[in-house]
């Protein structure tokens, strides 16, 4: 059979998102666990080495935009510069007015082979199902991103 | 630090869809190409071997819902007996009142070493976006699946 159709099939854009919890004893910790759990969505944390060091001061006047600014400058030091982050994170929030993170993120440019790929690559923030709350003696930050 | 955090971090289930086109001369024709779209989203349909035949016969009021019963019919041959389809398939659509479609496919139990697997897994026939109409000379299938 012969017409005009332009294939048998073809495929759209396929969406996706997945929801990420972090923990900490303290915010701060919290912050630097929502940090690392998104790397971990792409790579392995444990297998980066603190080679070079990145500077990140993002601020905003509640703590859900300060998360959001904190994870979007973490997405475009990966997709810009290709910086993959170890563990070790120095992080501090200050509050004065709203809130602020200066943090020094250790870690080293990315590479397949020594860091691991797990095939799935984070494409953006969002601000969907946003929750960072105190639960008894602990926080947790919630938050998805479209991958 | 001690604390009663569950633990450092953790991901929730995440979601996925993809949108399918699928294309024919005849709306018959689109039907078949849209199951073969659905399984290609997991295996290779041009390595099943049509070694075995299923009879698979859905009726509905409107084209939307017989579409929607067609491809759950095939997740649900594809699930409950793991029948991968080939590119042989014999559909039949009547319209008397509703529609109907008659269809033999043939294939082969699924296997991952001789079908090959992309990684995904189609969960869910849905009817967001689901769209099905005549373009010039040829008919346009277009649905979305979860994945």
């Amino acid at each position: 059979m012969t017409c005009g159709k332009p294939a048998d099939y073809r495929y759209g854009e396929h969406t996706a998102d997945v929801l990420i919890q972090a923990y900490g004893c303290t915010l701060e910790e919290a912050f630097v666990n929502a940090a690392v759990a998104l790397a971990e969505v792409t790579y392995s944390t444990s297998k980066v080495e603190p080679k070079h060091s990145r500077e990140v001061e993002v601020e905003y006047d509640d703590l859900e935009g300060l998360l959001f600014k904190w994870i979007d400058e973490l997405l475009y030091l990966f997709d810009a510069e290709k910086f993959a982050i170890s563990r070790k994170i120095d992080l501090k929030l200050e509050k004065d007015g709203g809130y602020r993170i200066k943090a020094v993120l250790y870690g080293d440019i990315y590479s397949q082979e020594k860091h691991g790929f797990t095939g799935l690559i984070v494409k953006a923030m969002t601000f969907h199902m946003m929750e960072i709350r105190q639960i008894g003696d602990y926080w947790m930050v919630q938050y998805v991103v479209d991958i």
